[in-house]
């Protein structure tokens, strides 16, 4: 703390050329919010945008809506607005479903590209939901098999019997970032199709599909695109694999021509096949506008200043409460934009924490993570953030943080016992 | 149109016990609204609801949202309204997904719980995107085939290999409507399952999927239930079935602790293990106001008036426009709530009605289709919409409606060469 005093935070942010963004986002008073990694805020335009999709274009134009306010063009002009944050061609992203769902299409589809394969490979203790979905997967297939292996096995796992390699790039617990390019490499040098699921790198991170050679890719907008609550989810497919890939799940706004009542099914041309229902403009307006709110600010100075945000929180933590045990890799490069942290009473400081207007989140058995979006955050606020763990989990009793807590904070004691 | 004249159309309006209701729900000056069978309108809670949930839940309470603002009981809380309109219990059904990923989901668990048998029966010539559903299906499961049949050789087309029959309820459309009861029986007298999809039917016409033993069903929330383009759809599960049926999309929402983030898959105990992904909070909230005005109103008042406005219809039609060849079945019991004709210049006349302010639509090659919305329909509406036809199509030049078009209808004179 010596290092880092608040007024020396304090005129970083005086001097932070994103400090403006701040002011894009509805972030309630009295909050530190470092969920952002779990559900961004509102962009400033969000309710705005929304209300004229409700009143306007709705309200107003009805069913012509879908041609006249381009609801039909919307996933893949959104879809096109990602891909440049992912590096990836306009027309190799497009918007839809959740990110599970999008998963589900892509490994389905993965796997028929590889025909007479049967391995799915994954890393065990990545995200649930992946693995659920390639359980999926291989309950469907007949031969296909799921095959879990933690991260420092992944290179030893792929064979010539591994049809896919999916992967999150960041991960979900402990911020790990796995070396994309290197990994899809390894994936391609035994014949097998890399799926990369961005969900916690995109927005977050520099994320560049078409240097690492990725064959596919999902995501999701609820996170750092701060898209909105359950916001439609993207996927990407490398142009040279688009007109082979077919969805498992076609659907009529998939179809070439979803206007022409077919019942034969042909697929859209490229990208756009893997749309299936009906999209949901009211989610797809929100997710427009976060992704819109990122396009506005300088990449490099984001990911600069991500860096240090978490540095700082790093720091500060480590001197302050040192009973935490830092999760996350310290070198930008190995990692993403949430910063975690082991602690054997996780769980009653986060709610200690959020009853106290910083809001991280907790992850079982013992996990506290927050994540550290520098569009809208302040160094100030790490430093707060900090603060406030240091007085509730005691470690530093007479030092400056206590004074800035919330007179309930000083009843939690009896959580400290829990350490 | 000696029998019904405006003046008379305007008494049934005076006496609607229902024409309260049209004002629950916004509508632009100078048009007809007919097209509600593809997209309702919206309800007038709709603008605010959604506005409380971007500024208040998503701005105000971020994450906690998910907890606080009851986001993660929606799906089975919005479900169990549904239930209730489709006479399903509270606990079968559940919102989620599009109605073709909802499709796809109890296709394959549907199959499943029939192991053994090859045939998923569905109609030809319905709606295009359960049949493209059904083939995605076939492709993915060994042995497994689609068949379709007309409408009259589903009967035959059962028997001890069929797996499921799967049907629209309504025609997309002709507005043709099933027998559910009967096809339903006729399914599991060969020992299949029966899957319903009620998107043209839920809130238009009775249903009761309790009372046909139905098995499972899906449905579109944008349609008669108001919920918005592109709003999240539905799926029922019976109770008997629901500890048996698994889905080939499992996904963390649909988990039994969802955050336990345990690797393990392990269903939801009833329907919710149906939800896949993170559930789109911003179409659900539009939706659950669809499903609120719709519940608000009586809905034997509704099924009366939706058959008289269906009737006003059909006679002034015949009367005015005798070209139009009438696809619907005259008989309440026997279609669902639009009304359908064939006319060689569908295509045109469609495009000069909607010029001019009356909205239905078009279904190739030669289909006029009109959604008849007891919520917010006049009677004069139906009326001012015939006359306006009758002025495009040009069969009583010298009739009443003429006067009632507006200038530029009467240069549409060439499209009735088209006839």
């Amino acid at each position: 703390m010596a290092e880092h005093t608040l007024a020396e935070v304090r005129r970083w942010d005086k001097q932070d050329s994103l400090r403006d963004f701040r002011g894009s986002f509805c972030l309630p008073k009295g909050v530190i919010y470092l969920d952002g990694n779990s559900l961004g805020p509102p962009p400033r335009a969000a309710p705005g945008r929304i209300e004229a999709v409700v009143r306007g274009e709705w309200g107003d134009g009805l069913i012509r809506s879908w041609q006249d306010a381009g609801w039909l063009a919307a996933p893949a002009r959104i879809g096109a607005k990602i891909a440049g944050i992912v590096g990836a061609a306009a027309d190799e992203v497009i918007v839809a479903d959740s990110t599970s769902v999008n998963l589900f299409k892509l490994l389905v589809a993965a796997v028929r590209l590889r025909p007479g394969r049967r391995k799915i490979v994954l890393e065990a203790g990545s995200f649930p939901t992946d693995r659920h979905v390639a359980d999926g997967v291989a309950a469907l297939l007949p031969g296909v098999e799921m095959v879990a292996v933690p991260a420092g096995g992944l290179h030893g796992a792929l064979d010539a019997d591994t049809a896919v390699l999916q992967l999150c790039d960041v991960h979900y617990r402990t911020g790990a970032r796995h070396d994309m390019a290197a990994l899809t490499r390894a994936a391609h040098a035994v014949g097998a199709l890399a799926i990369w699921d961005l969900s916690h790198s995109v927005g977050a991170v520099p994320v560049d599909l078409a240097a690492a050679g990725a064959d596919m890719a999902v995501g999701c907008g609820y996170k750092f695109l701060n898209g909105g609550p359950g916001a439609p989810a993207f996927l990407m497919v490398a142009r040279h694999l688009q007109a082979e890939a077919r969805s498992p799940l076609p659907g009529w706004i998939g179809h070439a021509a979803p206007f022409g009542f077919s019942e034969l099914y042909e697929p859209a041309a490229g990208v756009g096949r893997f749309v299936t229902g009906t999209p949901g403009i009211l989610g797809l307006a929100a997710l427009e506008a976060g992704v819109d709110a990122w396009l506005g600010a300088d990449r490099a100075l984001l990911w600069e200043k991500s860096a240090r945000l978490f540095d700082l929180f790093a720091d500060l933590a480590a001197a302050l409460c040192p009973s935490l045990a830092l999760l996350t890799p310290r070198a930008a490069a190995a990692r993403g934009s949430h910063i975690s942290f082991r602690h054997a009473a996780a769980e009653p400081v986060m709610r200690a924490l959020i009853a106290g207007g910083v809001i991280g989140d907790f992850r079982p058995p013992d996990v506290l993570r927050f994540g550290l979006t520098p569009l809208y955050l302040r160094f100030e606020d790490v430093w707060q953030a900090v603060a406030a763990m240091s007085g509730i989990i005691g470690q530093d009793p007479n030092g400056p943080s206590r004074r800035l807590l919330p007179e309930r904070w000083l009843n939690l004691a009896h959580w400290r016992s829990g350490q």
